[in-house]
């Protein structure tokens, strides 16, 4: 878990976005975001692709905490279905593994926006993760 | 089509991760992203919240491309495999509209990577567009 | 509620299949099929196309639930994750409505194999339903 | 290749549903399905579970053209979008390789309804599927 602490935001594009890991169980993650107007449509509301990217990072995580060491998870596929408008001070996401395995994981993210006070299901998603090794030297 | 091309990256989001509207025509569009170092996962290839930024608004604007003035288009869900690691100078991405409507219309986006001399399909999305009126006042 | 009951297999593929509707609340749908030999794929295990089909009308139903009389709803898109191999005496699905509205429902529906002892989650389904009106003469 | 033709139909729900195989290539098949009372809706149109079903089997059977002998395919997920109300003589699919690969496989089909002289496109797949490898004894 130390590990996956460690790596969430080693990714550019992740830092760059502003998403934050708030917690990692075995199957479970959680992350938020901050909302700033660059990650707006021209209408006020959240651009789909921050979504998704917020969906597919958050399932990665999920994933992530259920592999062996020296394994990594690549997103295969994902399909997300936005609900409502997302708007608000931040995005919170969590993550959740439907089924382990050696070679495929599938996870499901919800994504909710709004403050603490006031909390929507704006997005749901499910992700197909492929199980990579490592290569040894 | 005027209008597509001045509404394109009025999106905060877009401007911010640089997409760039290649050409409009109806029920098609293209768009290409040069990449940066802020637009890739941790292991250096481009991560997949890009590559379905750039599926899902370059879908977006061919379904813009067949609705009446005064009305908009909002993605409902979109599905995306990522077939092969993106890198590379640039992403390059062709919109085809499958089947246009009044009130749904569905369009499909291929990602390419690579640079002009050497492009690989990196993603294939299939995306479903909600057909909105502007509230009249 | 008795209206989507009477309508429930009046389909000819699911009465063909062999699908009952077990329960139906607002926003919740619950059917069963008693699994056959002809549901099965050469290797002994139920067939995706089954799978699908279960997940597809037991999550229109519940869309049904929750649309006014004259109304009804037509699938536009799924997305099917099969997790396991399915086998068993038969299956059972939960569909349930992610969000409500009076131009798209969306849908979850969760299917389940084996004997009333022994269940498993074996495929879970997103669906994006479109609400039609019937026309007026 | 006629390995694969001898077990197109060995799958009993296939057998049952009526599908026939037109023809296979490497990265290609084309199959169709006469229609029947029994395949469609309550409205008289062909119902989605037949859509998916002939989708997700054509994708396999162009996945199944690419693979080692010894190996064969599990469809891990798909996602349909249903583009026309379908009707007809007859059912016309087209499944097509979109990236080959040792162990995932990602296909895509296209169903197309209607008589032989006026075809349409009713609905199209993008199918994620698992090479498997046949346990030696």
């Amino acid at each position: 878990m130390d590990e996956i602490r460690r790596l969430f935001d080693t990714a550019p594009f992740i830092r760059d976005l502003g998403m934050a890991l708030v917690s990692i169980a075995p199957g479970r993650s959680e992350t938020k975001l901050l909302l700033a107007e660059r990650h707006l449509q021209q209408d006020g509301v959240v651009h789909a692709g921050v979504l998704a990217t917020v969906a597919d990072h958050t399932a990665g995580t999920a994933g992530a905490s259920q592999i062996e060491a020296g394994a990594y998870v690549l997103t295969a596929e994902f399909k997300i279905n936005l609900l409502r408008a997302a708007r608000g001070e931040c995005l919170h996401c969590v993550g959740t593994v439907l089924k382990p395995g050696r070679r495929l994981i599938v996870a499901e993210s919800e994504v909710f926006d709004g403050s603490p006070d006031h909390s929507r299901l704006v997005a749901k998603a499910m992700v197909t993760l492929a199980v990579m090794q490592t290569r040894s030297k």
